[in-house]
């Protein structure tokens, strides 16, 4: 970038997001100041997003600006932390003012809806991408991990799943779907909702957690081996949404619902004994009960028509 | 990425650079925790290198790695703080194990020097490029800021400045030089290093700094403007290397120095009634005295045969 697009970017970016009495120093130094929060450790996630790996190119700015700042927030939703602060490496190939218009408030408005100030950042000329640190604050000692699952655990998940990777699909023309149905589902993908609230809600009650981003199935196998166990997944009661189900059928909407990445919902285990405290929770953000952890090893997919064992995550699953 | 890459990816960066007793949770969940300093603010930086901008693609993996880093320590210097730990954002065309190998080395070895773990990031398919954090720690309300400096304070720079520049310009044959010169420029431009000790020493005696990472004079305009002041710039006292004289002679020599970026040398002001502790610091990292801030804004170049004004920093100066 020249000195002259620096700054022009730089003003895009100044005052974006929450205004925060903890940020001592913003956007427009060589690096921010925040003040820690007494009694909390600090959580960091670090995701980037590329154009056309990510989401296509042509995907409006709006949503690129939400889905940076989205991932990283979904992170720290996994870990029971209060998102605080962000900062921004965007690199794009000009400084288009309507694009950056358009990023800056999808990212603005997601920002502020939870909170959080971004303080700083860098951008660059080049391929489009975005990659955003997001920091935030948990209650020492209570953040939750995917390494916790035990044997005996209930599995939840989230929402529904496999709408993302549908609108996905309908993007890329995959998939046909149209009028509500089609809305819907470019919705689940465009503008992904961290789970932060129920992330929080979470703490002292989930024994392992991870965000699905990658697919259910592949993100449950990775649960399951930080926490040295296995678990049963009963497909029957995979939350699948009436609009994947009405678009993509029976069959497809499973490997949707199986595979299909960009959900950004919870995952988590628990004891059974806290099912009714989970149940409460489901007002808030509804949750399904979809299996269990056991103490054997892979994961073994049952119901719906399904008998078999996962045997590397969906690497192998989708072969 | 296939799921098998991640894994081969993440092996690569786990257990990078220092072990500290902070870290809670490093590298492999969906997000680091780190324990807060009791009595410190957080101080956060983000830069992307990517390649054909920041550095030449077929630069070594091993430079692009400590350059990923260095950039980022560099942020941290300015501002007086103590680096602590850093998340990697990788974005490369294809999982090289060689390229990776040297990448992971490069970081690490830097990192390790400065005290600076490795909790988390991400790594993606796409152009070559890198996203680094670095957060560490400064004693609340003792950071350095862009923005302090004040009409009388002198005027400093560490080390020497250019010699990144003509390092680039020899990579990229607009400049001739062999032997020892050639590779001490060179090495300049493939491994700075981060005045983070500089920087430290600094707290309590400099009213403002910056690094220089777009050349002495575009950095010196910012720094006047955060502060709402002006400077006067004697560039017969620039720091100019013998090997950047001898490779480049008299006027180039200056060019390289004033204006081209890559240096990370610390560029800060204090009173004059601190020269004799600053010039105590110049045991640890050399420092010279090349001008004052005066209450007039705009840069006013002099001496070594320049006598005018930079009108708009360096963009203007280039012309």
């Amino acid at each position: 970038m020249s000195p002259g697009e620096f700054e022009l970017i730089e003003r895009y970016f100044t005052g974006r997001g929450a205004v925060r009495d903890d940020v001592r120093l913003s956007v427009g130094d060589d690096a921010a100041i925040v003040t820690p929060r007494a009694g909390a450790d600090l959580v960091l996630a670090l995701d980037t997003i590329v154009a056309d790996v990510h989401f296509p190119a042509d995907t409006g700015s709006r949503f690129v600006g939400h889905r940076a700042l989205a991932v990283n927030l979904s992170d720290l939703a996994a870990m029971g932390a209060e998102p605080a602060w962000a900062l921004l490496g965007l690199t794009l190939p000009a400084a288009d003012e309507s694009w950056l218009a358009g990023f800056a408030s999808g990212f603005d408005e997601l920002a502020r809806r939870f909170g959080v100030a971004l303080v700083g950042g860098d951008t660059t000329r080049g391929p489009l991408a975005a990659t955003v640190t997001v920091g935030g604050w948990v209650p020492v000692g209570e953040a939750l991990t995917r390494s916790g699952a035990r044997h005996g655990d209930d599995l939840w998940v989230s929402g529904t799943t496999g709408d993302a990777g549908a609108g996905l699909a309908i993007l890329q023309a995959r998939l046909a779907a149209g009028g509500a149905i089609r809305e819907q589902l470019l919705r689940r993908f465009l503008l992904p909702e961290p789970r932060v609230g129920l992330g929080r809600s979470l703490r002292g009650i989930a024994d392992a957690c991870i965000d699905i981003s990658d697919g259910l199935a592949g993100d449950l196998a990775k649960l399951c081996r930080a926490s040295g166990v296995g678990a049963r997944l009963d497909c029957a009661r995979l939350p699948r949404s009436p609009q994947l189900l009405e678009s993509a059928g029976e069959v497809a909407s499973m490997r949707f619902a199986l595979t299909a990445g960009d959900d950004y919902e919870l995952l988590f285990t628990a004891p059974p004994a806290s099912r009714h405290r989970i149940e409460e929770l489901a007002a808030a953000t509804p949750v399904s009960l979809v299996g269990e952890i056991t103490a054997k090893p892979g994961i073994h997919l049952q119901g719906a028509g399904l008998e078999r064992d996962l045997v590397h995550g969906f690497d192998h699953f989708t072969d």
